[in-house]
């Protein structure tokens, strides 16, 4: 029976495992050799619970992120299921990332519909082991279920020196707001495949139109929508400048900028009232347009799908870029290191706010996505 | 509004984090106190990871585990959400403890439908809360999502002296085979269960004949079935004993007895392999009727409902007790130390087998519960 014709159901729990044990350790069906080192783990492998020697310290945190994809809400039509996979890992390793952590390992926890094929099952654990591999984050253990949907629960283990934690809290006024890199092309993405799926004709036509203005900037949209990258080494580099005198904030970027910009002020305040700070919490961040890294051609697309480039930049998630706060005497050297944006500032207004391009200032809403809302 | 009209998609994901977080300083809704400490952790609760200071060197393993429940196949019906919250805890702590690992920290990884009760959100979270308290693993982490039935993913962390961890494996011809605590208790009570949603006739016919050998088995199964525990201490105490003279191997039986004896055999089969040791593998395993502990009045029992003792003790798992093999010499030490059976011993005959009562001897099959089969 050729493989393409089998079924999950047809291996088992058991078959699974081992299938992806096997398949982590020489993925050839990916045509591609994994630099996974099983030595760490070798000796637990199908026991209990997984063993992991780490070299770490009480000068160290573990840091621990878990984050669960389900088919229905996360896949969007017309993901592979290399790319569901391959997410999987990104959204755990983007999570650790953005406090500064090294990778220890990653935990697979995946239930999967009997009637999944096991050519598509491959491709997903290729996907998984792909980014394992991209990350160096070993896949250490984890656990096959049955469920009606593709549900991949993963958790990526790391740790980090006490000091270096790069937390949402901890800038002071003054200090610059910075973003990894352009935001919104993932939103853009998620627009394309879901104008596709409700009006093939209308979808074709935008495509005609967007492709007169720039015909790369839809594979870079649907790239960033379905097969999106963690900031892992940007997450190094910040935490080797985060010191006590030079504070550096930052998170990921998954529920929209507006929304990450609420989310840490509210640390930030937490933070400053258990500190027992006396003064009443008056941070705020104020950014300008003009500093926004969008072009033009960006905007015009916007344009042509009616939607508002500002609401795509602000309001939309699923980048995985950083938002993140420096001292401004670290904006020169961190430029030779990485690459980034500064788009304001933390100020003492108490708002969120955006200049715009014509002078005017209006406040930022936190309006972002939410799950169960 | 009542707390008992909300439902959990008026209050939102963030907010539900924000909960879980109270509930677990004091979970006053389980009118009960909790122990956890968050002075570990409180620094990064809303971070992008949870941060945890541990205490460890060179000479632990980290131990990690992660298991899924699915509500449509892992919580019968007549288990309250109290139970489920409860036993996501307990399946992936007693994989630790099997290891013999210290506890860590618990990752609660959560997907409910829109429409849940805000008062069955809490009654599921406070089970989680209760058993980490009871197993001494605080809750240091996890995510909610949207999903059309209860999920739940867990992730427990731990460590273990090297050279203590209790593997599968590392039995020698002559060890005593043990478990436990008596068997089969959990899979009387899904049979219950099972038996009183297809017919509650016939189900109210057969508790009545139940109740008159023995009116206390029902609540005992039902209880086995519906809120399992781990066994945390004796992972301890087992691990304590273990020394590389006087090998300890172990496993929790949560697909079956029968299933467990062919996994520890395949493990120990791989380690030896992966030894270089040069002879063929023969060992195997011998247990006898006589030596196992089941109660008169639970042999009626089965026999009241067509089943055979016999399966519900080897064949079905979900007790959570431990299989663990052990040198003859620690025996009667251990026994002052915690509650177990000697059933058997590891043979070098190659089989799986039972000594029946009347001196016959059976093999016994691998047939256990496995996912997607």
């Amino acid at each position: 029976m050729k493989s393409s014709q089998i079924k999950v159901s047809e291996i088992g729990e058991k078959g699974l495992i081992e299938r992806i044990i096997e398949k982590s350790k020489t993925c050839s069906i990916c045509g591609f050799d994994t630099n996974n080192d099983f030595s760490n783990f070798a000796t637990s492998i199908g026991d209990d619970s997984a063993l992991t020697s780490v070299d770490m310290d009480d000068n160290s945190y573990l840091v621990t992120s878990t984050d669960m994809l389900i088919q229905s809400s996360h896949f969007p039509k017309g993901m592979t299921y290399f790319q569901m996979g391959y997410k999987s890992v990104v959204v755990n390793v983007s999570d650790l990332s953005s406090m500064g952590a090294e990778n220890i390992g990653f935990l697979l926890n995946i239930a999967i519909p009997k009637g999944m094929l096991l050519d598509d099952f491959d491709d997903l654990i290729c996907g998984v082991i792909r980014a394992c591999d991209n990350y160096n984050i070993p896949l250490i253990g984890g656990d096959t279920n049955e469920a009606n949907e593709i549900i991949i629960s993963g958790t990526a283990i790391g740790q980090v020196d006490k000091n270096k934690a790069l937390m949402k809290y901890g800038f002071q006024k003054g200090d610059l707001v910075c973003i990894s890199d352009e935001l919104g092309y993932a939103a853009l993405g998620f627009e394309l495949l879901a104008l596709k799926e409700k009006d093939q004709d209308l979808y074709l036509e935008k495509i005609d139109k967007i492709n007169q203005i720039d015909p790369t900037i839809i594979d870079l949209a649907l790239l960033k929508a379905l097969k999106p990258e963690a900031k892992y080494s940007e997450g190094h580099i910040l935490r080797e400048h985060n010191t006590a005198n030079n504070r550096i904030s930052a998170t990921d970027i998954t529920d929209g900028l507006a929304s990450e910009f609420y989310e840490i002020l509210n640390s930030d305040k937490k933070y400053c009232h258990n500190s027992n700070s006396s003064n009443s919490y008056t941070k705020g961040i104020r950014i300008y347009e003009e500093k926004l890294p969008v072009e033009d051609e960006f905007k015009e697309i916007a344009n042509i799908l009616d939607l508002s480039y500002l609401d795509l930049f602000l309001h939309v998630g699923e980048d995985f870029e950083f938002l993140f706060t420096i001292n401004e005497e670290l904006k020169d050297q961190l430029s030779t290191e990485m690459n980034y944006y500064v788009i304001g500032e933390i100020t003492d207004d108490n708002t969120v706010e955006i200049v715009l391009s014509n002078g005017q200032i209006e406040k930022i809403s936190s309006r972002g996505y939410q799950h169960l809302k």
